[in-house]
């Protein structure tokens, strides 16, 4: 190998160690950490987050990109995309003043802190002005990163978590969308009315199991999906994450004792982010080209296994006797067990809440804070009026209004508290993602169905293996999703995927 | 604070980082790491180890020392104290080649993975190659640390682990220590020998307990001797011991179903460990002077409460009601089992296995490795010669012979294997500092007996937090036995000490 190239990779193995120390306490923090310890660690990451930071600015890397650029070296594409990688985190690491990253890194953390307290008491008056804070340094942080990096503008915030799409292509999808969805919701509200609704209502008090069963059950059907155990492990945090390293790699769920549908869905959902995490390319560990390829494609994975197979009526069939086996061995066969959960994975409802959302409703919730992020951004629009905004699109969007109830409105998420703007598309592209790449699979897989209902899940992972999961992000998601499907990310399939679930 | 200070401190605040993460790396390792990510863990872990190095041996440290030093600026005893322990870092760092530190760790690493297998075959002779490596090496350590950095010889291994104490001044308390101890053993087996055995043969049977509700006893006498539990965590793991960060300790012990006697006694051992940490000075934090002292003064903690207190016969009165409570609660009250447990906590007996020792033999234990290493080191005596010489002084020592028996004898500890020479008499000052400081306390505290029989450890905390902990590495080991007791470091205390326990 090249030397330059080979200084170049020695200096991102040293970065992914430092990511690798990150990852592990942040689950650490998330799963064991004693209460009282957090004020130190939050000290220790900051200080890994800053040593990282000098690594990546070091004129000196820098320099051997531009080296390696100049000299027209013969690199091989997995090499030149990773020069690439490498160039953008270096070019965006240099793009902000080191005071801005310090303000934000001050702001957010009291704004988050305090965002938990002040939601739960609907309080949007004390709320705001730390809030203007965060956007007011976010506006800055545009500023100053659309001076010397790409993409410029809001895209530069969305580029963090989608790399390589615009906003300006979000918003074609997402309009195509917002043409087909409203009305397809209504649709299967109205499909939905029509069956029996007893079953449903009454199905609530079925639905407890004991955390430990729950929890076994999610251990088996992980096996089942695949998860190697070897390198990872499944964990209780009060939010489902995936996290760790490729090479062990932490998933966790949350449990309610009065309905386990929480801690099943959230254990297969993480999972689809693990296999893609498990399964990235070998010989990229540690380089920037062998890391996933951004958030919209990790949503994308979990979204094709909570959703996809998860929610699929043929995987049910294999899905169901694992957790009657693991739940309900001694419960009265007279109740029509399998009808009531197959019944409540299916349930589709308007409501304010978007993690609670429903995969028909939800992209309307995404579509909705896009929109308003976006001209948050771009000083289209101030903080002060999101409350007005976020009803009239509510009411516009999902028939619903969140007036004065700021609490479940725009205070629900904790995104724009933390500064993460532009996170929110990659939720909806990931499933627009997914519906894609599960409609090639089902073409390509002459016994999809049937091997969906025996938990064969073979042909499906070898797929994913090969067109997602290997390669890393030797490609741009567009490329990548045009060289898995033949054909650009469509909305069309997203429609027909869920047409064909819920209506027919 | 002096500019120069500010920055020197700065420093040692991101090391500190470093160091943070690393021991959660390391607690997570032996705790709850899945069984194959181990390489990319040590991969990570040898990358922090190296940006660390990079930091410490960096000019522009060291610049600041010799800047601090040269200005004659007033410096406060605390601050002279940091600057003295940080000038001693630096040093120490640049006193070995980068080559070296590279071999040393490719060659413990091997090393200490095939020790574990050729342990548990007695294979001696495919052991001493790799050995012969790691004594190289150390040797080669030691020749270029006396170049540049004191102390010189065995004596600077030594003091990574007690540092201020030399091999001559250890030689002088441990030979005081063979004067009397064989006597003293040999008086004690005697006395045991003529009080009632049968009890003790017959009570194995009733030491047995689940390892939940030993846990809970754990739990419960970690609570009773004050370990923070918003600030740490008690866990299962192979070696019991203390890790993490003095805002974030973690101790672990290991359980075995039919003697709650080894994980009770672990955890009071940690939990000796843990006080220490968790009551270092606050104002010093991420500094080195506000480290504990070293691995000798951590082992007077830790041995003080597991020994000094944990078998004292006034505490055993506090002890034994919250043992019966947690394990024993529907047991036979037939049973003399406060008689049983009491026995089984002063057994002594002499053994091959150092970590099975009780506390009266195993000093000799130590004295032996001591002498040993020191050898080894100084060429006196060869890798090879080991097992003939480990023979010879079990038999004088402890009357017993380890004849062709690898296993038991001088491959029995890691200590070496993984190239820790200089590490062993710390175990053993230790428990004589423990004893030094239990003579002066229970001196000063008229009331002593009765509030360690009423679990009352208020006098005795206040004492350590005072005289030991709150010290951090303000004084030298030598200078803080001093100062807390009067006294130099005398092994007559722990002459006294067992002697008063063991046969009055």
């Amino acid at each position: 190998m090249n030397i330059t190239m080979n200084q170049l990779e020695k200096s991102f193995a040293r970065i992914s160690a430092l990511d690798h120390a990150t990852a592990i306490l942040d689950w650490d923090e998330a799963v064991v950490m004693p209460s009282q310890s957090g004020e130190a660690r939050a000290a220790a990451q900051s200080e890994l987050k800053i040593i990282k930071h000098e690594i990546l600015t070091n004129p000196k890397l820098y320099e051997l990109v531009l080296n390696l650029e100049c000299k027209n070296i013969a690199l091989d594409p997995w090499e030149l995309a990773n020069l690439r990688e490498i160039k953008k985190l270096i070019l965006r690491a240099n793009s902000v003043e080191k005071d801005l990253i310090e303000a934000q890194s001050i702001a957010t953390s009291e704004c988050q802190q305090n965002w938990k307290v002040m939601r739960d008491d609907n309080n949007w008056k004390s709320f705001l002005p730390l809030f203007e804070k965060i956007v007011h340094l976010s506006r800055e942080e545009v500023a100053q990163r659309s001076k010397s990096s790409e993409p410029s503008g809001y895209d530069c915030l969305l580029d963090q978590f989608s790399p390589g799409i615009s906003s300006n292509q979000i918003s074609e999808i997402f309009n195509q969308v917002k043409l087909f969805l409203p009305e397809l919701t209504q649709e299967i509200l109205d499909f939905q009315m029509k069956t029996d609704r007893t079953l449903l209502d009454s199905s609530k008090e079925h639905l407890s199991a004991s955390i430990d069963s729950q929890k076994n059950l999610g251990l088996s059907l992980m096996t089942s999906l695949g998860f190697d155990f070897t390198k990872g492990r499944l964990d209780t945090s009060h939010h489902p994450f995936c996290g760790g390293t490729p090479h062990d790699v932490r998933i966790t769920t949350r449990y309610s004792q009065t309905d386990f549908i929480e801690s099943l869905m959230g254990v297969i959902h993480e999972t689809g982010h693990a296999l893609y995490e498990q399964n990235l390319p070998e010989r990229w560990t540690h380089q920037p080209v062998g890391m996933a390829r951004g958030m919209d494609i990790h949503e994308s994975q979990s979204l094709f296994f909570e959703n996809c197979i998860g929610r699929n009526k043929h995987f049910f069939k294999f899905m169901f006797p694992i957790i009657k086996n693991n739940l309900f061995k001694n419960k009265d066969s007279s109740i029509p067990l399998s009808q009531i959960i197959f019944d409540r994975l299916h349930q589709v409802k308007k409501s304010l809440i978007r993690v609670n959302a429903d995969e028909v409703t939800y992209p309307m919730h995404i579509i909705l804070r896009f929109e308003i992020e976006r001209d948050l951004i771009l000083g289209k629009l101030e903080a002060k009026d999101l409350p007005e905004v976020w009803d009239l699109k509510m009411q516009e969007y999902l028939g619903l209004s969140t007036k004065n109830d700021f609490k479940n409105g725009c205070m629900q998420d904790i995104h724009w508290p933390s500064g993460a703007f532009g996170y929110f598309p990659s939720y909806s592209l990931g499933a627009i993602f997914a519906s894609q790449l599960f409609s090639t699979i089902k073409k390509e897989d002459t016994n999809f169905n049937e091997n969906l209902s025996q938990g064969n899940l073979t042909f499906i992972k070898n797929w994913l293996r090969n067109k997602v999961w290997s390669q890393g992000s030797l490609y741009t998601s567009q490329e990548l999703i045009f060289k898995a499907t033949g054909e650009n990310l469509n909305p069309v399939y997203f429609k027909n995927y869920l047409r064909e679930k819920y209506l027919e």
